[in-house]
């Protein structure tokens, strides 16, 4: 059998969460610290979540939500306020209890002057922006209030891999409080379809919408929604979730406005995420045996140009490509200006060719003299290695280059999209599901009938879960494990 | 004696500190949480901090610098490597010591899984950024490493005040290593050249730029540089600060790199970093009796325009402003588009006009049914709401309304500065010195020694330090405390 030379070693097919290891290293996005669980994000992966924030920040605030930024520490009080939320968080926190440090006499620092009241590390800030709410909600003239932060969160993850789980990640959290069940209910599911758009226009991801079974809601919420895309080892990604939580923090916290009757009432919340966890989303999504693969509405470079030259040449080279990256940044393409560097390291021209394959940039430009004698542009897609070098006029590249991304970007997504929809299956037996999942399986469409002993025994036995009934729901049927009726498919699958 | 009014009170002359926490409140910028020294940065006040972000960092990526991502949590081993530095710290910091929660029989939780090694959360990143650039550095061809952080980070502050000095506050802190001390120093001066830029253009607060005496340098520092503003009671602000840390902290880090002869050396390491105390700066600078004036440079808001309508005429009043809106923001003025809102609330005409004039928009238009007819456009300038309401056309509105912005912006700088040139006042004897800060003075330019004594006599008793020795120098001179040789005047003040 031949074997193909690629760029990253593993490959997908021989070990799949190894590759996703060294992609992560050969594009050098990240890497873990001394810190447990806590990673460090490189400029090339800062650089990508800049991207998702500028993108998710201008659609958050489109839809009427105002930043603001709230405290890191939650008092140990304001977090027992919810009992399901802090049986959930208290297993996983960090706890600040102590204010400085002082000498032990042995050469060494320890915890001095103990706090009163223990602090905690906010997981998620349901709690302690709840605290800020109640004060600024009085009258219904108050509501709604749309409120979006920018964070960093911690939960003391006991195993941890690079962007997928971490003990400290960076996140933005929407919390809203509205009138009515209805109208936080349809912030709810505007936050959702938001989010789709997010995955599928800018992050090329393909995802499926819908609510999670009881036992995968967000502690304290009444219902939880998600997106879950597929990933290339055919397993489930949540790659965003939004959460309608009734009046349950409201009590917790005290949110309450007088109506329009003159009566008072708690408020309705919502709460809505996404995380530097989209990363490994996105890794995942597109990345391949020659690594990483960005679509190019959130590549931090768009194009790299590679000058050919020796001494003698050195200048006129270098001249045309300044004047190519100018030609090219000229044009705007997803609101911003195309983004394109100029690589003239002394290198050897493979190895720079390569590293940027392994980083992912779209597009790769060459430019030696006789490109230049030819007012050419030689060219390769990331998306396309094997179709080789493509040639071009310089005029025609730098006029068609947004098209160029636009075809990329909508690649990649088809690309997914075929991947995902091989990879969904109608299921209506139990033996036909053990069997499905028994190598590693894809996404199971099976009816269930709402029983959670069924979950527990698929999650026991096969390592599946329910990871959402979709929006829409689809026809009711029959739940091959208990025989029972049932309303509508879910989908199951092994996930992250 | 005429009492004038004032929208906020107390007025400046009154109480200033006092009526600075109202400026906070009138303007609705921010609050204190229940979280000991921690501020909720409320919509207002975020998206000012926004756009000092937003300039900051076009600024920072354009002289060459990386974002980048490092963990919240310091091991205490790291933290107590610069000896310095560890000193200065461990005073006033959050330390973690456990991970989990559990119940304590008794209805409460208490803090349970101690860890191994406790750690700090990040009062600055020296120490757990320097363990990373020790592996990212080898070679000489690796240098300079140019590296910027965004990012919350915590003092344990016993005596707080909103946006000068809370436990925790947000940052950016930059973070390089060089090849030689002359090119660390060289980054040292040009960030702090920037900042010198940031205050006076964008912020339009002038600023004294100069190096910190050896009791204000930053702990585990060479060198401390700083630009300091002066605030409407005369007292000085430290708002920006860059540090040479020579090896330092390369030392303690192990930051090593082979030289072009191969031979093995310690890197020259420069940090810097402003927060969100410049928004209190920012207050301080050029807010007034009637509440916050800001800079059109970092207004969230341009202009708001207030419809005056009846039921009659409602849909032409609406349908006008609206159109003035998008014509307005049709313009660009500092890299973004013209922001401008409607307000159509159902309000009483001056509350709402004072709300604006409380929250510092540069301009607020007024639009009512005459307006219309004559196709003009009345509006107030915050600047100079004694001046009252000024009208022009509505195409000439448009078409100059970046002049308008442009002139209030300068307008600004050349009030502060006009006001901080009055109270620098050249000093040569002691009991003139002490004579001028009785009351409390301003910033006197004295010369000193450099005897440590002296600075602390002074500091004693009459609260007044050293507030940097200005670039640039200037003449030699005898020190008026100890009669003996100075090299320079340095700038003495009382502080924020």
């Amino acid at each position: 059998m031949k074997v193909e030379r690629s760029a990253i070693n593993p490959r997908r097919g021989q070990d799949y969460p190894e590759w996703y290891q060294q992609v992560i290293r050969a594009a050098d996005l990240a890497e873990i610290s001394s810190v447990r669980g806590c990673m460090v994000i490189k400029p090339w992966g800062y650089a990508l979540w800049e991207n998702m924030q500028k993108t998710l920040d201008r659609m958050i605030k489109k839809s009427g939500h105002r930043n603001a930024y709230f405290p890191l520490f939650i008092p140990l009080r304001f977090f027992e306020k919810e009992a399901e939320h802090v049986e959930s968080f208290a297993k996983e926190c960090a706890v600040v209890t102590h204010s400085r440090l002082q000498a032990d006499g042995k050469g060494h620092l320890i915890p001095a002057s103990p706090l009163e009241e223990p602090l905690i590390v906010r997981p998620t800030s349901e709690t302690i922006i709840g605290e800020s709410f109640a004060n600024w909600v009085k009258s219904y003239r108050d509501l709604p209030l749309k409120i979006n932060q920018w964070a960093n969160v911690v939960r003391w993850e006991m195993r941890t891999r690079l962007f997928l789980r971490t003990s400290e990640f960076l996140w933005q959290e929407g919390h809203t409080v509205h009138s009515s069940p209805e109208e936080a209910i349809q912030e709810t599911l505007a936050m959702l379809e938001m989010y789709r758009v997010f995955a599928e226009d800018h992050m090329a991801m393909p995802v499926i919408c819908g609510k999670k079974s009881d036992s995968e809601r967000f502690p304290g919420a009444v219902d939880t929604y998600c997106i879950e895309a597929m990933m290339q080892d055919r397993k489930a990604l949540q790659a965003g979730t939004s959460h309608f939580l009734g009046q349950n923090f409201a009590r917790a916290s005290h949110i309450k406005f007088v109506n329009g009757e003159g009566v008072e009432e708690y408020g309705w919340t919502t709460s809505w995420g996404v995380s530097t966890r989209l990363i490994g989303g996105l890794i995942m999504a597109h990345s391949d045996d020659d690594g990483l693969v960005l679509p190019p509405k959130l590549a931090p470079v768009h194009a790299v140009i590679l000058p050919i030259f020796n001494e003698s040449n050195k200048s006129t080279v270098l001249e045309y490509c300044g004047k190519l990256k100018l030609e090219l940044e000229g044009n705007i393409y997803n609101f911003s200006e195309v983004a394109v560097e100029i690589d003239d390291r002394d290198l050897r021209g493979g190895e720079k060719f390569w590293s940027y394959v392994k980083k992912g940039v779209p597009v790769i430009v060459e430019i030696g003299v006789r490109d230049i004698e030819a007012n050419c542009v030689c060219f390769s897609r990331r998306d396309g290695l094997k179709d080789g070098k493509q040639s071009c006029s310089r005029d025609t590249f730098v006029a068609t280059f947004c098209s160029l991304l636009d075809d990329i970007q909508s690649k990649l997504f088809n690309r997914a999209m075929k991947y995902r929809d091989e990879n969904v299956v109608n299921i209506d037996s139990e033996p036909e599901f053990f069997e499905y999942f028994k190598d590693s399986g894809g996404f199971a469409s099976a009816h269930w009938n709402g029983d959670r002993a069924i979950e527990e025994r698929v999650k026991k036995e096969l390592g599946v879960t329910i990871r959402c009934l979709p929006l829409g729901g689809g026809e009711g049927g029959v739940c091959p494990f208990s025989g029972k009726e049932s309303k509508q498919r879910a989908i199951w699958a092994k996930s992250y």
